[in-house]
């Protein structure tokens, strides 16, 4: 066992776990502020939050913590933006209503 | 080492990685059918971009075969996504320039 090659290769695999997961919370702040998420694909979501589910059972279930936590992360942001995607799809545009 | 245990959170693992991968090809589809991507993050897609190429390079390093393949796909499919919005983003909206 090379205690240097796994570092090595722990430390990226840190870096990319916390890159994966944070990079959903500008989507949050974005679909928050514009209050718009029409673009963003609703069978992406469902797919990938349920992939999330399985993550975090195979992490369960493997005791592999740091899988677990980057997982329950990215879940609970994924359903932040699907939450929002469905609250703003639902109300009628306030601009097309004053230009209509 | 129970082997049934380790099916059964394979198994999970599987299907997790399969569902997360495949889940941006809607928005793939989407976005090149809609020819719009404005309300996708283009912050989320260069630290989600930035993030996969760091699992790449653990993959590699750790000689994780099912990892890299995962993360391949789901690079070259955000790529496409990130690639399709920043073409439709530089266009000016034919629908704007009508009503406008």
């Amino acid at each position: 066992m090379d205690i240097k090659n796994l570092i090595t290769s722990d430390t990226f695999g840190f870096i990319a776990a916390a890159l994966t997961t944070i990079a959903f919370l500008p989507q949050v702040i974005k679909t928050w502020r514009t209050k718009k998420a029409e673009d963003v694909s609703i069978v992406m979501l469902l797919m990938f939050i349920t992939g999330l589910l399985f993550w975090i059972v195979y992490a369960i279930q493997a005791h592999a913590l740091p899988v677990l936590i980057a997982n329950v992360i990215t879940f609970i942001l994924n359903v932040i933006i699907l939450t929002l995607k469905l609250i703003y799809g639902k109300q009628p545009s306030s601009s097309t209503r004053i230009t209509q």
